[in-house]
């Protein structure tokens, strides 16, 4: 279906990057791949798990540079190879709800829309929804724009040279 | 994907019935028909709008015998045709998270799987799944085998006879 951005709620990454679509797709789909780019610097993916069905798990760790650890359990809602990937943070494996957490400050399902150029370059949309104005407050306010920003030149730089 | 059932945090409706399969999918998906079974009453359906897609809308109101009445939108996730349903709370049209209201006492995803039995009637089954086993107990203390047993008794009444 299609998903119009509510600027009061939502937050959006956009790209157009000589990478191949097809990197584009790998980097976001296979764990060892995503690993490698998914948190900004000094911040590591030391765990990612997937399971590319819809209602299958999404599940990551991030290590911050002092050791602490975020665990991050959601599931896939729609896989369109190459193309388009779906995911939530609002349900877990097999769409059972999440339970509210007080040590997460707000949930989000992500879109991520992949396109080719003209010139066999990546025209790359990442639109982030939140429930309400407020929760879109504090991930911006987490670093939104510069994290989302700087995992995605770290996964540019993966990108096989010509 | 499999829905493993989870005692602690899932509540169940199983039913066998003389009805066709192909009735009871209309009766879920055909907002008139479903306005007619889907509260048991005194309470009724008063309104029922849906997207038969991915991340459609799924919105009812009901009310209750004194007029009071309660709003609930969700999506879908999964159409399977004559088999499979599966639609939640968490997420609204678009698949955005919903934000937890204080008047909202849990939150559900529903999965409803239609069986032909070898003499044309409807093996049912309902599952209900809860972020914790505290919603869970919620659901169940506000009546949910009363309320869906009677609510499947509804559409049953409403199938043609042979």
């Amino acid at each position: 279906m299609a998903f119009p951005i509510d600027p009061e709620r939502d937050l959006v990454l956009e790209r157009t990057v000589e990478v191949p679509p097809s990197f584009v797709w790998d980097a976001w789909t296979r764990p060892e791949l995503l690993k490698r780019w998914f948190c900004p610097k000094p911040w590591s993916t030391t765990e990612a798990e997937m399971d590319l069905v819809p209602g299958g798990i999404f599940r990551t760790v991030m290590r911050g540079p002092e050791g602490q650890e975020f665990e991050n359990v959601g599931c896939f809602l729609e896989i369109v190879p190459g193309r388009r990937l779906v995911w939530t943070g609002a349900l877990g494996p097999g769409y059972r709800p999440r339970t509210a957490s007080p040590t997460v400050p707000f949930v989000m399902t992500a879109i991520i829309a992949i396109e080719a150029t003209a010139t066999g370059g990546t025209r790359y949309r990442a639109t982030v929804l939140h429930g309400d104005a407020a929760s879109r407050g504090r991930h911006e306010a987490l670093g939104f724009h510069r994290g989302w920003d700087a995992a995605f030149d770290q996964l540019v730089a993966m990108a096989p040279k010509d």
